[in-house]
């Protein structure tokens, strides 16, 4: 009953030619291969290997029995905005008036809104290489411009104020956007360089976007929030990471005053509510620390285990990471390509990973990230495969 | 512990200036006077009265069971692509691939995909007035112009495709975007305008969003989708009407071969995927025809009990709206200003209603919408309420 129609020769956009996000590529092509059968060890995601906590998952199955979804305010539930509030007196000492926060659709929701809140077409916001990928891609379909700052182990993998100043004197910034503890590296910016940030941001009028999603997830000194040592700058944090509540979709931001109105009347238009299910569960998630710590305590000692076997298998030298859940990887002793290494490392061993090309175009052909997030016992035989690979090839 | 900040003096960016979605302003305003302990009839929202149907919420417990709710596939659940695009052949009796289906952060997380994958900064799109204000602002935030096509009685408040080719003639236009039925008229295009629309749209490489969200909700003939027309059309629609899942924010789009991996690298980036829960959950919303066509012929009954008391309220001239939940009043012979009439009315007589200036801003201060979605007492004390209050004005 179709009608005989053209092929389409709709043109794509010139914005949607941003880079594909090779981890959720990794995950497809991971995911055709179980259904296929094959044994897959998925260390190519920064998905916890825990499930969603019980407290979370009951909260959720309470509100199903009462079966109303409807929509929720644009700024977020009030009681869970609230409770957000309290979680920065309580783990910052920081008072933030729950005012100041929007629930959002999880982190990538809160960015967008951030970012279009805070930022016109052209202007020009400092990122990390390597870095988080949907960062640039982000920028550059809202008509922003990513300045890099160019890493490396001589500060351990992250940035400092100097870096920022010095680019800002090259060309002026209007915003900086850094994550710490950071992926891939889980690099953490410690408190005295974030307060050197925070204070040159607010001296220049650069917007600092505080990218706090791996918050809770650190393996030694804990990290500090940006609102410690200013209230200029957009805070993005998730239920994803330390929560465990990835597919939930749910974060929120902290935002200057100037920026709420702008931000829900955003938030209005763009997304309405962030998923009512995953508000009325989320309530429940800073209660859930006993489960939460467990799950810590295991992704540190994925952490320790391959910090014991790295060394052994020829890829070269990493930084220990501070905190999240990966290992940023040079593997320029074994490939000069980081996507065949991956392809080759998934199809014959059946571990996925992620290459580096995904976190810094320029040098990642000879980087990979593992994800040390899943549970004990996959990532064993992840490095198990991975080292029997290696000594293969 | 905090340490002495300046005000933020922070300016929010030109593209955040978009209109307030005054619906929501309406519920956050009503949601004020609920925890006063006032009563309030909410008619301000598109918000189904029904409950999400049972079978979703138990295939909802099912999955919470389980525990797993991690990243999903950006394009979505393979199941659930599968399951829409079976839908359409049992619908509507066209055969459109899985492959063509992307899963999407309810309609709004479709519309923000498909204008950023459909169109670069400075196109011109076509949208009607009334319409639905969400576009205007997602469109402005984008950087895209939206070009109005004002409707009125004449049409049935349904746009044509003469009057697209009118407007395409006096500055060539890059996309149109039209719902059926409509929020806020009700207004159906008809089958035969809607073949015309596709065919025009084909011919002049104008691409055609065909919003199809309140499919489903029809009360004679039954809308048809753009699909069987054109295959150049981009379909956005949503499991938050007819379905009853508002608050579980999913949606999907069916696009062009063409637009799909843009599609699916945006998602990865600007969203990651839509929520996993809700995916698990939406899976049995086909299921449910039984309990949703009940929600239908209680909306039916709504629909004929303000047919039969509006007239009697001297509220004007209306359309009898041919689908969706609403009814759009010219009250010019009563107030010419929607905003101060919706304010007393919610204040005064405890009655949610959205003022037409989020619809029209031209010719919206003389039109208010009514949503006739809530449960049928609630839609009855309501009217009730209503002819009370302008009794006495």
């Amino acid at each position: 009953m179709q009608p005989d129609v053209p092929m389409s020769r709709l043109n794509p956009s010139r914005r949607s030619r941003v880079a594909p996000f090779m981890a959720m590529d990794a995950l497809r092509d991971a995911r055709a291969l179980e259904r296929e059968g094959r044994h897959i060890v998925h260390m190519e995601l920064g998905e916890p290997g825990a499930p969603t906590p019980r407290r979370v998952r009951e909260a959720a199955e309470a509100a199903l029995r009462d079966g109303r979804f409807g929509y929720g305010e644009a700024l977020g539930d009030a009681a869970l905005r609230a409770r957000i509030a309290a979680h920065y007196g309580a783990r910052y000492r920081v008072d933030i008036p729950a005012e100041r926060i929007i629930v959002t659709t999880g982190s990538s929701g809160g960015f967008m809104l951030a970012l279009l809140a805070a930022f016109d077409p052209g202007a020009r916001i400092a990122v990390t290489a390597p870095g988080y990928p949907a960062y640039t891609n982000i920028l550059s379909s809202l008509g922003l411009e990513a300045v890099p700052l160019h890493l490396g182990q001589e500060t351990r993998f992250a940035p400092t104020a100097a870096m920022l100043e010095k680019a800002h004197r090259v060309k002026k910034l209007d915003g900086a956007l850094f994550m710490s503890p950071a992926n891939p590296t889980g690099a953490l910016i410690q408190s005295e360089e974030l307060s050197r940030i925070c204070a040159f941001c607010d001296e220049a009028e650069v917007v600092f976007v505080s990218d706090e999603i791996y918050h809770g997830l650190e393996y030694a000194a804990p990290a500090e929030t940006a609102l410690r040592f200013t209230q200029n700058a957009i805070v993005v944090n998730s239920f994803s990471k330390y929560y465990a509540m990835t597919g939930w979709r749910l974060g929120w931001l902290v935002a200057p005053d100037a920026l709420m109105r702008p931000l829900e009347r955003l938030q209005q238009s763009l997304a309405i509510c962030a998923p009512t299910i995953s508000q009325c569960a989320a309530l429940a998630a800073f209660d859930a620390t006993d489960e939460l710590e467990e799950n810590r305590a295991a992704y540190a000692r994925n952490r320790a285990l391959l910090l014991e076997r790295l060394p052994g298998m020829g890829l070269g030298e990493f930084a220990p990471p501070d905190g999240a859940f990966y290992f940023y990887l040079d593997i320029a002793d074994v490939t000069a390509d980081s996507m065949d290494f991956c392809k080759r490392l998934l199809h014959e061993a059946g571990v996925a990973a992620t290459p580096g090309l995904d976190f810094d175009p320029g040098r990642g052909a000879t980087t990979i990230r593992l994800s040390y997030a899943g549970p004990e016992a996959d990532v064993a035989e992840g490095v198990a495969r991975l080292a029997a690979w290696l000594g293969r090839r």
